[in-house]
């Protein structure tokens, strides 16, 4: 019989939590963004909550104008560790949990990416994950000798030959390349070394990678694009996908157009899981649930809820905050900002009421209620072909985090929909993942296959 | 009466020691430069010999030319972590001593290099340095479009830029910037956040840093240059400087030359520590100093040694092996190159014996010895203008570190040379150097100062 379906979970440690006004929530640290014991334990909890992977978003800069002025300073989303230096040191507190880490192919060189996972892959035991994001904002290019964010169309060409080249270099080594047999001095088999010479549009690039197959094979690769070049991407080489839909018809529409173009890359919709984000706020009654949520709905200040949907939308601080949203005329090419518009006019929002509602969870789903509630939510979804888990998005952390792990997992185990122990070691077999194959050895198997075939004849 | 000036200590934890054939010691793991154990047992090492720093050269890249053929495959330079994660995982493990990582100028991007070690520093509590370099190799070029390294002139002119943009972009932040107060909702204070807005020849950075002022003001600036720019570069910037040298006279004219380049930068002698490379080999008696030192030459394979002269003076291997070294014709430009040169004609060496006096210290100056031997070498150079202290290169890891800790420490503390407990808590407080004022503080200090001064005339 072969084993249930399971819901996977991973949760978002961005900032404080997700909700805006998480760093002033009454338990929370203040300052917890830059404390090394904050993240600690967060990722604990998520290990105690057997959660898959444990997700550190990153931009490199500060990606939000402080628009309306004084936005910025009121908000936590300033300062932060850097993504692979903190999971390196969050592997030696965590024995299961997997530790997925942003990086920006725009931005960054190929060899480094690759080696930087690479690195983290052993470090951890096999619990590297490689969220490939191409960096959006003009305050990240400004940090990087451009004026603004190149062309979505060009960083997703780079981005697509990028991840190319780093798969290409982890397989530089094969599984078994390295002897090291002290008696004949002979520490790795040429054989097994494979030069890469990648030779593309956008990069050169020789190897070998000067590090060891990873235990994974390969760093899982996680993606959160949502526009047709995202999809494309995530249909190509995505392990884990990242979405974001507040209906079950937007998020099955989703679901079903990725998978669906996954056969033209060779690819099995099984090896690419689709986790939406998801915000859940439990509480033993839904009014408990409610006024959870409202304490933090209520420390949300004007001027960074309008911070909010000035990325998005552009600065609205001159349109009376309890009139209608006006038309944008000030809106990013992001497909978060065309969410928060249909958000708006699907039941009819003023600004307040739309900054307050993207407040949580920016535009994701959020569900406020019993365990019983979130997790019909999350049956319905995983049930209806829009998803294969979720990337929990806590209110703040890790207050937020502890209760989703302390009241809805037991409720989804209750009902056989999730794990009650890790399956394995790697982040790859928890998601029930195989193991790549290197191809140098795959070709070596089938060539002495058909030979053997051939001699039966 | 002020402290004693005490030797500094480092300890290099490339591959698996310096000595050609490490990975071969009886002793060894042989595939201990792929294992998180081999590491996190060096760096505690390192911790109970209350040595200031552990520090991980590196390559983007395998450094090495398979020159002769079989050369790089019977050595383990050919995989390692990568620095900024592996030492992010160690600063878990350790309390108080320095965790220092190469990161190159020539192929990255200052923004990535700024936070990372910012990063570093807040995960390890004030323990990070950066040892900058150029990258001199063409096989690392080649892994980032280049057919070739970049002349040096032009590296260091890159460098020296890179370097100022990291050090402003550690400065976005004064130290109490952040006020984080719930109550208000204020997280941080704008007039101290401090945009960089670089222009530079080679760089265009705006900024801010997005992570927060660090422990120690900013991470700890290594250098290891040996050329006119390589001093320049240290004097101008440096904290620590790793020489190579073989004799008294090379290491005094190479200290006193770079301590008086410091003040055309407003700086004091005392702020940057000489640290030449030190292979110590401690016995209880010579002669156990000197056969556990020849269970490693006896290791050395002809191809291995004719392949560490390589990298420097091209392939020598048609040459008779106990002849005379030849005119180099296809020697890189490279000081090591120089100092191998020396130490054959100096001695008279075959090609085989040169191999093997380079075969540990890869002509760093090594000493073979009892622990009194050991400590006298160091003292003749602390005391004699040549070193603040040493970056000692055991022979083979974690076994030769060991040896030293047990061995030769003791003996320094004997005589009063070495320190009892760690000072502080940081890599600055122990390397005795001041913490750096942020500017803008500098100047309102100043400003007030005045401003009180006038008001009493």
């Amino acid at each position: 019989m072969p084993a249930t379906r399971k819901i996977r979970l991973g949760v978002s440690m961005v900032g404080m939590g997700y909700h805006l006004a998480a760093w002033r929530h009454p338990d929370a640290s203040a300052g917890g963004n830059m404390e090394l014991q904050h993240f600690v334990k967060t990722t604990q909890v998520a290990e105690r909550g057997l959660l898959d992977m444990a997700f550190l978003a990153d931009g490199v800069g500060i990606r939000f104008n402080d628009r309306p002025p004084g936005a910025l300073s009121h908000t936590c989303k300033n300062v932060q560790f850097e993504p692979l230096t903190l999971l390196s040191a969050l592997a030696m507190v965590t024995e299961r949990v997997g530790l997925v880490a942003t990086a920006s192919t725009t931005y960054n060189e190929p060899y480094h990416v690759a080696r930087k996972f690479a690195s983290l892959d052993h470090i951890s035991g096999g619990r590297a994950g490689w969220n490939v994001v191409t960096s959006a904002t003009d305050m990240e290019a400004q940090n990087f000798g451009l004026d603004g964010a190149p062309a979505k169309g060009g960083r997703y060409d780079r981005a697509i030959e990028f991840v190319d080249v780093v798969r290409g270099l982890w397989e530089s080594w094969e599984d078994d390349a390295f002897v090291r047999d002290k008696a004949s001095g002979v520490n790795y088999d040429p054989a097994k070394l494979h030069i890469l010479n990648h030779q593309g549009e956008h990069f050169r690039v020789r190897g070998p990678l000067n590090v060891q197959r990873t235990p994974q094979g390969r760093p899982i690769i996680v993606q959160a694009g949502a526009s047709d070049q995202g999809r494309e991407l995530a249909a190509a080489t995505a392990d884990v996908v990242y979405a974001a839909a507040q209906t079950l018809e937007d998020a099955r529409a989703y679901y079903q157009d990725v998978k669906r173009r996954m056969p033209r890359y060779g690819r099995h919709p099984d090896q690419l899981k689709i986790m939406p984000g998801l915000m859940a706020v439990p509480g033993r009654t839904r009014q408990e649930a409610q006024d959870r949520y409202q304490v933090l709905q209520e420390l949300v200040q004007p001027v960074v809820g309008l911070g909010a949907l000035a990325n998005y939308l552009g600065d609205l601080s001159e349109y009376d905050l309890d009139g209608p949203l006006p038309e944008p005329k000030d809106r990013r090419d992001h497909s978060r900002g065309q969410i928060f518009i249909d958000m708006a006019r699907r039941n009819n929002l003023t600004i307040r009421q739309l900054y307050l509602s993207i407040a949580g969870g920016n535009g994701h789903r959020t569900v406020i209620g019993t365990p019983a509630d979130i997790v019909d939510a999350m049956e319905e979804w995983f049930h209806g072909e829009a998803a294969d888990g979720f990337n929990i998005l806590p209110t703040w952390l890790p207050g937020g985090l502890e209760e989703v792990v302390e009241m809805v997992v037991p409720e989804m185990q209750r009902r056989g929909l999730y794990r009650t122990a890790y399956e394995g070691r790697t982040l790859r077999e928890n998601l029930g993942l195989a193991y790549p194959e290197h191809p140098a050895a795959a070709a070596r198997r089938a060539a002495l296959s058909q030979a053997l075939g051939s001699a039966a004849e």
